[in-house]
């Protein structure tokens, strides 16, 4: 599948197939997470593969959603803040490079078959205390992966490109 | 090109060839970034595209680089945090819902056999006031785009996918 018709087609799963996902594929998607450019190339990254039944369970009491704890996989993306580049202004950029990571893993499973949902609303203290995450990290996003048990059509819920881009000034 | 190809092979082009780039590539790839997936599906972002000469001349006072002023085209990714969603304990998505569009613009160019470069090292209130941007918006990153002048391997210099995956828990 080439890249834009996987942002094309990408959708946000939210039921998916009992269906394990097999272990070559979970390590082809969390390559191209590892791939990912940052900045100053710091890779102020990890990633938590949630596949256990119990610690899936408990990783509800942080998003308390029944298609997300039955997913196959869970992915938590973290940021180690400390790590990561700063501008000189101040300005973080870990969510970004995570951000970045997270994309690539997602448009590659796309391409693997495989559905994913960006999550952002979760409970952040709670995510860290089931999976002993340390004081100093950040989880910035999760998601679920699974074979979708839905089919949606390509994207159409986006405001028109001349909404949002301008040219040569704003 | 598949995207994990893509991911793959996409490497940080800081040589560009003067050829322009054809508007219709310049569109797909904006609708790459159109596409992507935001929190709650706000969409809180604008891309400022850049190709007159002299407005590039001026925006390398915000990042004197020769390499980004003579590229063909610069894209300026921006967001309004006061659109974006943010999660109830406070935390911001704003910088998450740009990257992952310009995440999808950079492999999007790579597909076209176009050269990006993902910078943050900007001087942002340089960029503001040249391209009069509104105090409430967020410069986030810009890229050039380009056919590339330089060839690169893939990517070699990232971490092994054992330092930064983990299993069950951290």
């Amino acid at each position: 599948m080439n890249v834009f018709e996987a942002v094309r087609t990408r959708r946000s799963i939210r039921k998916y197939l009992e269906k394990p996902v097999e272990r070559d594929k979970l390590l082809r998607v969390l390559e191209a997470a590892r791939l990912a450019p940052s900045a100053v190339n710091r890779q102020p990254w990890d990633f938590i593969v949630v596949t256990d039944p119990e610690v899936k369970r408990k990783l509800g009491a942080a998003y308390p959603r029944d298609w997300f704890v039955n997913a196959p996989v869970i992915i938590v993306a973290c940021a180690n803040p400390a790590k990561a580049w700063t501008r000189k202004d101040g300005e973080e950029y870990w969510k970004v490079d995570v951000a970045i990571a997270m994309q690539n893993l997602v448009l590659a499973a796309w391409e693997e078959g495989l559905g994913t949902c960006w999550i952002g609303a979760f409970d952040e203290q709670e995510v860290k205390k089931v999976l002993g995450i340390p004081r100093e990290i950040r989880v910035v996003a999760m998601t679920p992966i699974g074979y979708p048990a839905e089919e949606k059509g390509p994207v159409v819920d986006r405001k028109p490109l001349e909404e949002i881009v301008h040219y040569e000034h704003w």
